[in-house]
């Protein structure tokens, strides 16, 4: 079995969703936007597929890496060729980032996975065959009726209460918003909805991640006095050095890395030196759902969970097949959105709920059901 | 698919090596001796396999431990099974082992990979289809002709580079020997070969494990001086500060924990407090092949290396799908006995040798290629 063509479709679906000068996702007017599909052939037929943004999928990196490395190769030998691509990275200048590798991977998997007719969370290990969810907010904004005030994130935090899901983090303000960031409006939406879900309901939080030592500890403090579960990326993560400070200061577990790059170099030096107390993995963070599981893996032998970064097929394999993350990622939330629909390129969503928990999927590979007919109506280019 | 029988066949074969005091094997007068073979069926009729000592698979364990966590169970669901087994490990009073916690999940793997039509190397991420061999000495002897003395081991030396080993490990004289341990006729062993085979050939040692620290001081500065590549368990590994002491003060590489109980963990405080240079893990020694990816991962985040201890099946699995271990260790080797003969119930052995290297094998599971006819009609005992 070998791969022997490779190639990407990009498409045009609609969504509600904008993003803000940092990235971070609102509820908006709707419009066209594109998304891309990577396909990896294989010559007895079968095709493993993941989606991504154009950019990480455009032409030059198709043919510069993704073919280069995995073209006449046996899709089954998915570190060979991880550690392949991956080695790519450091001549590339900054082109081949994570989140390409990432995709190339996930999508090597999903035809892997369906060579071998079976579920990638089972393949790499079958831990559990369902995961309890938390309600991941988006960030605040300045929308009535929105996110826009500690009570808002009050009355969310007890709508997501009523849906089933056994945990909330929230997301606060952060710039663009005219008046953050604001560690005292932090401080009053998550009391807010301390005061709404009651005691001994999970929360966590994800504020502004360019505060100071001196605002995240503050920030920190208070939330630790909230009961809060964990405390996530309020500064920038590339000075561990402050990370080191601030779990040597506060009690509540910090959680990370999630965005500094290093993919398992990086998390070994947090796990080892005492930067986090929750570890931190995401598939489009670190290159994938292999070197995802090496980072839970490491954290396991120091005692450590390691949460997953994000929903989606490749972090929900990841979670049913490793012991040591707690929660599943859903989201991101908003009173404006309906999760529950899924993209017009979609059948369904990957993650729906019950009673707060997602199960695994049972289709093949990365279990996604792609609607091919929609993307083959609104595709723009393919390549 | 669901596991609905397991059983162990006690059976007698004819073997050349006895037993010392230590448990280090030699040369001596064929006898008959036991062998057990677990057994693990699921529902559909296939079966997986693994060889143990009688007493890692004696009926108390297999009713107690292996059957209750794995009868009724998917096989594939292997992290959870390992996880579910392991942790019976603390309250068992010593008596699950991580010797037979490995035979159970090798058993168990073993089936996955038939059910998958899959040799495991490559199911668990076939990162090469080959690897060099190093030739891996018995411990001395008193024995003419045999390890008995500096230029038996550089002879020795001699005869395993022309059947093609890329490097050699010397385990030199360990109690019962009458005069050992003894740190200068170590130093003269490895010096003679060191004379035989060149300067820049490789090559390790491994000696008595119980030397103090100033005698493992005095032999790793003269190994180090004859350009030894790596120096392995000279004391005994319980005192990690003492590991930690001759790392900070030689310069050739300290390879280990080898013998060391708790698996990822204490590789893991190995690992990351510079208590190694190299790691080490091995199936029989962790609890078998998940745990040592697991490691070899785990060794991969700090830049690592993770060399794996001892040959068979399973670590030959291990060294296929990772990355970061530079050879097989093909052993133990010693002038009497030909190595490439396969014990009876084999009809051959896993690991042969072509100019160096061994190739990682087709069959799917474990890839043994058992004489189950040879196991029947030898049985002593089912259960």
């Amino acid at each position: 079995m070998k791969v022997d063509n490779i190639s990407v479709t990009v498409f045009s679906y609609k969504t509600s969703l904008v993003n803000d000068t940092d990235g971070h996702t609102h509820p908006g007017p709707e419009h066209d936007t594109d998304m891309a599909m990577l396909s990896i052939e294989s010559d007895d037929g079968l095709k493993g597929f993941c989606f991504g943004s154009p950019q990480a999928l455009r032409p030059y990196l198709l043919e510069n890496y993704i073919k280069k490395v995995f073209v006449g190769e046996d899709p089954l030998r998915f570190e060979k060729l991880w550690q392949s691509l991956a080695r790519w990275q450091r001549g590339s200048g900054g082109q081949l980032s994570d989140k390409t590798i990432a995709i190339a991977e996930m999508a090597l998997l999903d035809l892997v996975g369906k060579k071998l007719n079976i579920p990638l969370w089972k393949l790499l290990g079958g831990f559990r065959d369902e995961v309890p969810a938390y309600g991941s907010t988006m960030c605040g904004d300045e929308l009535k009726g929105g996110l826009s005030s500690p009570d808002d994130y009050g009355d969310f935090a007890l709508k997501l209460i009523k849906q089933g899901y056994k945990a909330i983090k929230l997301h606060t303000w952060m710039p663009p918003v005219s008046w953050a960031p604001n560690v005292k409006m932090d401080i009053k939406a998550c009391a807010a909805v301390r005061e709404a879900v009651g005691e001994d309901f999970p929360l966590m939080l994800d504020a502004n991640h360019w505060y100071s030592r001196t605002e995240a500890f503050e920030l920190g403090k208070a939330i630790q006095e909230l009961g809060y579960y964990w405390y996530e990326e309020p500064m920038d993560e590339h000075s561990s050095s402050s990370y080191k400070w601030l779990a040597d200061n506060l009690d509540i577990p910090i959680l990370g890395p999630e965005y500094a790059e290093g993919k398992f170099h990086t998390r070994a030096e947090w796990i080892s030196n005492g930067i986090c107390d929750i570890a931190r993995t995401g598939t489009m963070d670190v290159g994938g759902i292999i070197p995802s599981i090496k980072i839970t893996h490491l954290a396991e032998a120091f005692n450590m969970d390691c949460e997953i970064h994000g929903g989606g097929a490749g972090n929900l394999a990841v979670l049913g097949a490793i012991s040591n993350a707690r929660w599943y990622e859903r989201g991101l939330l908003h009173p404006f959105i309906d999760y529950n629909v899924p993209p017009a390129y979609l059948h369904k969503i990957i993650d729906p709920m019950n009673n707060g928990m997602i199960r695994m999927p049972d289709l093949p590979g990365l279990g996604e059901d792609i609607n091919f007919d929609y993307i083959k109506i609104n595709a723009i280019k393919k390549y």
